[in-house]
């Protein structure tokens, strides 16, 4: 599991960031990727990654801001024009069908695969199936716009198979029923309980990626015990004011957010172009003084997401 | 006058080539830049010019596949929130308003300036004001599809003020009168026709820009006496059929566009990314057979286009 940052920076692209996408990589997980947010050339960015349109299983937008959003018509059809076939899901807030579907419609884009929308209007689970659940919150921005919480199933653990055949026990359907933790009797007379012969369980990991958004409640919320969020970092930490008028935060207020939702990592994007190369490391700077494990991200990087040792 | 090429791929970005896009830039003749087709990351390849959004006066968008279109809401935005004031104006077939105003709408995106839509129906002239005039013809694509014809008017003659001097003829409103061609009779009794006063007159320009299309005959009637032609190159001389498949034309048939327009010089884009660097030479070298002034262009291709001799 890693996260490919695709576009970290603010409103226009500026030649060191372009706007807002990320790709959530669950290669091992589902051999897929998530995508969260679609700026402007997203597709073009993904040119210089090892990213293939065709495995984007799902898209979550966060909200209908030109700058996460007017990419999305051109990589859907890019992924079709590329031969993708695999069904593909949008989730967003409402209106984003209407966009999509009136892109495609007026450019006479016909799709080779069956694209899915799913409307959000509230707070809620949004999938959920054998190795994941994603729900989403209501964030605090001046367009209706959500933030995402990722949660991996915890991974039984593995069945020992060498402690097995040390202890001599034949191959065969008992292994299964040792792997789903049964009490078996072999052939032999002895009796085995599954529980002794499966290793420790993984628990699964957490990821919180949030749209643009004041400092609030259900940021937090969406954020505790994550090993990673991902929070923007519009304004400078002195700037509370500005964040608050335009309806962003600040490094500080990011770092706090992480720092009372107990994650692992913070990982600060949606960098204004204000913020040049030094600028941005002082935005960093500033959220390590409230949460340490705090980094500015930057197009192209590769963050990886370890199990929990 | 020049024309920059921003784009000049087919269908799917490319690292070598972006989507279509091109700017006719009329810095002296009007201050101003005219944009033709406005594909996904334009506001990203103007980022390596020296254009100035807010200077862009007019859009024209031959037809609205993806490839041609989707970058428009972004620039839009990003000439507002650059702090353009001018009005803009966007010509292009039905739907150009639809789409606009949805992706607009949906996005939240107020713009800073007042946006115009001339959505065309049929052929005719569709700008016309003291230096310039535009017609448009429809063209032969799978969707709804315009080329374009920009005639410069023709620039009077200058009025030759040291010729004036030498034969001691006092300056005031007699200067404009003579300017105008009129004939006058001096308080000393001369009589001086106009005519005589005024240099040569320029023979205005003419540019014309196709949209995707098959050879067609009102390709030719948009071209005739071009200075230059902006023509489609999608196939290879030996695809013809495949050209005709796909509503597009090839090299060959671009030069014989040219040929039979009798223009100056011939450009070619929408260049498939199937013809990468030498690929791209060759079907340069096939339309040179039919015409020889033919010259594939690439992406910030700078091309001046002088008055005529
Ligand atoms: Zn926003
Ligand atoms: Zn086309």
């Amino acid at each position: 599991m890693e996260i490919e940052f695709l576009g970290t920076g603010a409103g226009s692209p500026a030649k060191a960031r372009n706007v807002s996408s990320l790709a959530l990589k669950l290669l091992d997980e589902r051999n897929a990727l998530w995508l969260f947010d679609c700026g402007e050339a997203t597709q073009h960015q993904i040119l210089n990654t090892t990213i293939k349109p065709r495995k984007i299983e799902k898209i979550f937008i966060t909200h209908l801001h030109g700058d996460h959003l007017f990419g999305l018509p051109g990589l859907l059809s890019s992924r079709s024009f590329q031969g993708g076939n695999e069904p593909l899901t949008i989730y967003g807030p409402r209106g984003i069908k209407e966009y999509v579907q009136t892109s495609l419609r007026l450019s006479e884009s016909g799709l080779t695969y069956p694209l899915k929308f799913v409307e959000l209007n509230g707070d809620g689970i949004i999938f959920d199936d054998a190795t994941f659940t994603v729900s989403c919150k209501r964030l605090d921005h001046k367009i209706l716009t959500f933030g995402y919480r990722v949660v991996e199933k915890d991974h039984r653990g593995e069945l020992l198979v060498d402690k097995l055949r040390t202890e001599k026990v034949p191959s065969g359907p008992v292994y299964g029923q040792l792997k789903a933790g049964k009490t078996v009797t072999l052939p032999d007379g002895r009796t085995l309980n599954g529980q002794d012969f499966i290793g420790p369980a993984q628990k699964g990991r957490i990821v919180t990626i949030l749209g643009d958004t004041r400092k609030n409640r259900r940021s937090i919320e969406l954020a505790v015990d994550a090993d990673v969020l991902v929070h923007e970092s519009t304004f400078a930490a002195d700037e509370t004011k500005m964040a608050h008028n335009y309806y962003h935060s600040t490094s500080e207020q990011a770092a706090q957010v992480a720092r009372d939702a107990h994650v692992g990592r913070l990982l600060l994007n949606h960098i204004s172009a204000r913020y040049n190369g030094r600028g941005a490391k002082e935005l960093e700077r500033e959220a390590q003084r409230t949460f340490k494990r705090s980094k500015v991200v930057r197009d192209f990087d590769i963050i990886d997401i370890p199990f929990k040792k």
